[in-house]
């Protein structure tokens, strides 16, 4: 079993309290990508322009992304410029070029059309339905989005939700789009929108998960070394989708699971930039700290 | 076994989106009790002011709260009013009279002195360094306090943070007193301050404990009903501290039960207001929503 992830590959630049970087590697689906890799193969559909680094293809190619819908397109790449302060719970953007990205249409090929697992990670809501209109037989669809497509494409991404079967979101993005400021009520109201399951993502203070039949919380790994968060809630989502698209079975228990691998390697995500922790991350690290993590919150 | 609560007995007026209430019975002592009850029997050392109706002293009488050091001084009683909004998540006072709480010196009995389980609520440190100084044989000193003191009595709450086994902080609180904005980093700096634990109260997210030998984190129970959060940090200590003075043997398994029944009963606690849902709590009520919340965060 295999994931496709469709989503941005950025070159990012990020001023943290810890120091700044320049043009990395990033984008949602990038992010995504390095977490869900430990789980299953993972396709990532997504669109670059003339001027990616080509150490970057070969970097994502050594780390097995199966890259044969990573187009390259004219005009430059994505870029993404971010500051952080304080807590580091909430980033800054400075500036944001959307280059390739704006006339992106996703093409896959008829072998990927059958992939069964599906994350459109944040991308315009419009990119995301056109995918996902192209896909044979989805077993599980999970999407992201961000408050600009909530405020600008609120139509396109209300329209969405009823196809997909969980939505992902971050505290603000669940209050924003519900207008609740209770979180479960807030999930409730999401819940009520289309996707079967919902999931909140909190930052330093974890994860909210709601469906039909349960609702799970749990807090982040409490970590003292938070360098760098971009990126922590896609690579969230990819040990999530990651988890569920080995183990096929979507019950209680494996989701509750899906949703501790998701939040160790978020946790692995945030202590230095950009990818550095997540890029060199084994299952077995991931698992030596899943141990940890039960410690830190069973009783 | 007993416990011996320091605090305030205060006249709380309440404004929130769903309503609002004059002079409820509340402050931290009281709040407190409400939940300590539900394990040990509990002493409460305090000053109300001649304004304070008979009709909760009869209450508190009722609840099996032990009034003897609950003293009536020469003024008007500590009174306490603030509104909330949006997430409820913090409250916005709006005026505050100290009344008698300005000259108060908790006195006593003998018997008193002889308590164990001492919790510190939030008062003037000073108040609390006295009342502490007059215990015979401390097993267990718990304290609360709150920005003012952090700004106004840095050096006595210094001090007094040297002769206590728990401080119990707010988030802000935390990240103020340490000067760190990451909490794991924080709750280190406040352990070297003296006490052996650390427990830190993040509303609406949850618990973070610090000692020696483990880091515990749990989300708070997830209600979809807010209505007042007023006395949900002391409803939290009180259930806490409540169930270490019933269990008596202080080790992590005892540490994590009482955490989790904090939080339980803080869950009680906010969905009211004033102490509407505390004072009918029972024990049994308590063990039901514990029985839901660990299928909420258990995996």
């Amino acid at each position: 079993m295999s994931i496709i992830v469709l989503g941005t590959v950025a070159l990012d630049s990020v001023k943290t309290p810890y120091g700044s970087r320049k043009h990395m590697l990033g984008g949602s689906a990038v992010h995504f990508a390095m977490s869900a890799r430990l789980f299953a193969p993972v396709n990532l559909v997504a669109i670059v322009g003339q001027d990616f680094p080509k150490k970057y293809v070969n970097f994502l190619q050594k780390k097995g992304i199966i890259l044969t819908s990573l187009v390259m397109g004219k005009g430059a790449t994505f870029q993404w410029e971010g500051e952080y302060e304080g807590d580091l719970n909430t980033a800054l953007t400075l500036t944001t070029e959307l280059g390739v990205l704006s006339a992106f249409r996703p093409t896959i090929s008829e072998e990927q059309r059958k992939i069964k697992h599906i994350f459109l990670a944040n991308v315009d809501p419009d990119i995301q339905r056109h995918l996902l209109g192209h896909m044979h037989s989805p077993h599980l669809v999970g999407l992201d989005s961000m408050n600009y497509w909530i405020k600008h494409k609120h139509k396109s991404l209300i329209n969405l939700l009823k196809k997909v079967d969980i939505y992902v979101a971050n505290e603000q993005e669940a209050r924003s789009l519900s207008g609740e400021n209770n979180l479960v009520k807030a999930v409730r109201f999401l819940h009520n929108l289309g996707p079967k399951m919902i999931l909140v993502k909190k930052g330093e203070h974890g994860v909210l998960f709601f469906c039909d039949k349960f609702i799970f919380s749990i807090p982040a790994y409490p970590t003292d070394k938070v360098i760098d968060p971009t990126g922590a809630g896609d690579t969230f989502a990819g040990g999530f989708m990651g988890y569920l698209t080995k183990v096929k079975k979507i019950n209680e228990g494996n989701l509750k699971k899906a949703i501790t691998y998701g939040t160790i390697a978020a946790s692995f995500n945030v202590e230095d930039f950009g990818l550095s922790k997540t890029s060199c991350l084994t299952l077995k690290e991931l698992e030596h700290r899943l141990a940890i993590f039960r410690q830190c919150v069973l009783f």
